[in-house]
């Protein structure tokens, strides 16, 4: 049986090439997944002309329709966002809003186009926010039908109003290498069960 | 092999006998999960003298651990909590609290004490609060290593500043019905799976 | 003396000339405050070119810098968006995201930039969010050095899950034009003190 | 004209006489509010037995209304809560329920009991949370009828999962002293502002 696909969205509200520690920490869950025999990929909003909106296609060169076909392709959805002002990225709630017309799109048995697959969170912040961050993601996600393994929010925080960045650290803290870990295989061990047994039709 | 068993902890700030809409949603809950072969049981956490804490016994005639060993027995955990100021209940966060203790309980391989555990929200509200007060209770008990099945809230709120309860509704609303089964059937489906196919041991 | 000058920021997701009821509501508290003497104008964020990013000018045609200006000429500033899974609009979030960087901007004294002026949330949805959209939204222009009147959350939300807009409503339910009513005053009144009576410098 | 009063409810979960750095920081907060002329008293709300309701007595020995009455003598509310899975503490929620009652109590003038007066926050805990439970207690106390003056949140976290409490850091941090002086002088400077320019009546 061929294996799992994960997506990694990140939210930074910075294209490339600038430095982002969402970034860092996504590939770092892309690179936990992998030892499950989960295929990753990456997409970085910001690189892209996502249009604000709640459908799956705003028209006019809006480029949401390419980054929903990988979505569409993917067991299991990595939605990683820095922190700013103790919330999630508006980059990161463009993208949900743009999964909010999911919830029209059934298959033929009535189910809606996220079920089954599965969703993680990965956050990073200078200081504080990691788990609100993770509610407000989570909540989101699961509304339009993701499941979510137990932990499934990995994350990164400083110590009250400090400046340095994830991507500046000398190494990845234990502590949060070890939220990583446990989420990735919580992930590809929920994504794989729903794949061989998906929810029944509503 | 056995069927399922859910719990419901009802967190309505009233002690019975007073009516609660909060546990009416619960029993319902609980209804749509007896045709998926769940076994249900319900405790108003009110009734009890649960102490403030974020130990598993605070002592001294607590009576969380009697609570405790429900939720232990349980696969399937619903919280249910009416609406106050646009915030779960505080008997809901207390609950919670306690359930912060299972993060240092594991197993003999080193999961979590909640592992494989499956979580529902049932919210109710004269207006307004269910979807924040959903994204209050799933992060802290995913943190804790519950599941989400798809779909994961059932709700009821009135429109804005009206004051009609949920108990005092001539019926239950097709919408919040559909919430409800949605659920319910997810709960059943994704409990099934993670007892048949527990987590991987960290 | 001169009047107190209000600016409305209008985050609904949709561009001119869609219909906005979060447009709408904005308009009704600027109707609100005129008899207070206060001179309102409102901007609707997505008619203009701003970009993602935490600094008073992204560059490169980056808008937002014309909107700041307003905000800086700004006694009252009205927050107003649209609820989608029940968070404040992405475009809201922008918004705030810009706002961070007037942290950094002190006056003479030491005061940030924002010291001295007066918030106001308005938020519409077709069912609830209305309450956790005020507390991101306050929350976050709090931090950055915005004052909030007492109840200075405008709102209308509709039953769970139904779908009129607010701007399709026969006429602004009572409750709604009564919150509306109470922020205005309570913001001409504490924008008013606040003129006459800065904050000490830090 | 005689000087101010702030109150400040501390909602650790835990009575006296344990150590609590939620107890370290509202005493904090009294003490930068003594240079502004504000007279500081402290209620340690688990010392009490506060019942779960939202109404101004819920009878049968319960100690709200003692504590309710220094509320209504207090210029200044200070709500002081540790983070528990990044949230309010649910002694901060069981007070802020209690609150909810306020908001029928009006004066002859028809004005909300609360109308008037000022709120702060001050949050403590090992790690992350703080700018989420600013938000979920501004809003609720704003809802009946608090003013909050720029940047109302004076906090402290340390780094993701690290486990040292606020009481045990050798010093304050010069930044979470910074937050709490800054808040002190604001809430002096609008309670004294409200204290002597009143809400107009509804």
């Amino acid at each position: 049986m061929p294996g799992l696909n994960a997506l990694a969205l990140v939210c930074t509200l910075k294209p490339s090439p600038a430095a982002s520690s969402s970034e860092l920490i996504a590939r770092q869950v892309l690179g936990a997944l992998e030892p499950h025999g989960v295929q990753g990929r990456l997409v970085r909003v910001a690189d892209h002309d996502v249009r604000f909106g709640v459908s799956t296609d705003e028209g006019d060169g809006d480029e949401w329709p390419h980054i929903r076909d990988q979505v569409l392709a993917a067991d299991i959805v990595v939605i990683s966002t820095p922190i700013w002002m103790g919330q999630p990225a508006s980059v990161a709630k463009m993208v949900m809003e743009r999964l909010d017309a999911e919830l029209s799109e059934t298959d033929e048995d009535g189910r809606p186009s996220m079920s089954g697959k599965v969703a993680l969170v990965a956050v990073v912040g200078n200081e504080d926010g990691a788990h609100h961050v993770v509610a407000e993601c989570l909540q989101a996600l699961n509304d339009v039908g993701f499941s979510v393994p137990a932990q499934a929010g990995a994350y990164w925080v400083g110590e009250a109003m400090q400046s340095t960045d994830y991507r500046d650290l000398d190494e990845t803290p234990e502590t949060t290498h070890s939220t990583i870990t446990t989420a990735a295989a919580g992930a590809a061990h929920l994504a794989t069960l729903l794949r061989d047994a998906p929810y029944p039709p509503p």
